[in-house]
């Protein structure tokens, strides 16, 4: 194999949730199909590589010249902010198109084992955007994991004295699901929230 | 989520083994690591992209000036050829050290699902090669599935009457296999090829 194409493998199996042999895989793929697969994943990634920012008002990624779409957006609301873990959340509540505010984008949760203490929430940030513009309400969306639970607990906390709603969504039974085979964490959640 | 990020998103959700999910999780940490994966990465798929040639000898995939670097190695063995189904079997072979020869690298096996016939053996040009080069011995290293088989037989009849021994990789219990858990088939062929 030429030092090219192993260095090429070596890079694309370094990429989450694929290793060595998928990158094979995907390499061998790409390389077959170069014109219908090789060659447009390049301009692609290199147009994205060229254009993409990080929002200075929210913090997700996007690719524009000032701010980015969903803060230009004149359509949205904007005195609601949903605060999220990540981009990919992000993403996640837009594709199911059931919230039209704002966003506000952590760089992570707080993590004593990563070492991510309040700097990452950015919460300054977002006070001073709160009181600038009038935010009503403040959605915290994160995870139901012990990170996010903690970070809800310290937003909801930092937010306290300050005249703007803080909410959390519910916790319960997934959609689909059955109770038998639920953990009994989410069982007991589901009672204590019952309504 | 901006239409250059969304295909980009598409074109890596269609490469084989990833889906939308992966796809989006590969490019959220392809942006975030801009500088230690992205461009690297991007240089890479650049630089095979533009070498990337197909040996006019073996079939092979690499990237060279004239011919690939296995048919050009003049320490190999240059009377054994092995056929392989593929380059990323030529790649497993190549990884086990076992085999110092030459290639002859198909574009597919005989299927008649699939519309392939003999033409994508390209024997004639093996044969050719053989004869040019004095080969003494054909090894076919093919899957243990139908089509490679079938394969097998068809390239072996076709060498019958030519001068060139044909062999075939050995089928048994796989090293590490518990005799419980192979199927009948292995398990029968094992018995019947003891030694």
């Amino acid at each position: 194999m030429s030092p090219d194409i192993e260095t090429l493998i070596q890079k694309i199996s370094r990429l989450p949730g694929l290793g060595p042999r998928s990158a094979r895989r995907i390499v061998i793929h790409l390389i077959k199909n170069r014109e219908q697969s090789m060659d447009p994943l390049l301009m692609c990634l290199d147009n994205v590589c060229k254009n993409v920012k990080i929002c200075p008002i929210c913090s997700s990624i996007d690719t524009f010249t000032d701010i980015c779409s969903i803060c230009a957006d004149k359509n949205r609301s904007k005195d609601v902010i949903c605060i999220v873990e990540s981009v990919s959340d992000l993403w996640a509540i837009e594709r199911t198109s059931c919230f039209t505010g704002q966003y506000h984008v952590l760089r992570g949760l707080l993590s004593s084992l990563d070492g991510q203490g309040p700097e990452v929430l950015m919460l300054e940030k977002l006070q001073k955007r709160c009181q600038e513009n009038h935010i009503k309400e403040i959605i915290i969306a994160l995870s139901a994991t012990m990170e996010g639970q903690t970070t809800d607990h310290y937003i909801k906390n930092f937010f306290k004295n300050i005249n703007v709603k803080t909410t959390s969504l519910a916790h319960g039974i997934p959609i689909g699901g059955e109770l038998d085979y639920l953990d009994d964490g989410t069982l007991f959640t589901a009672f204590s929230a019952r309504g």
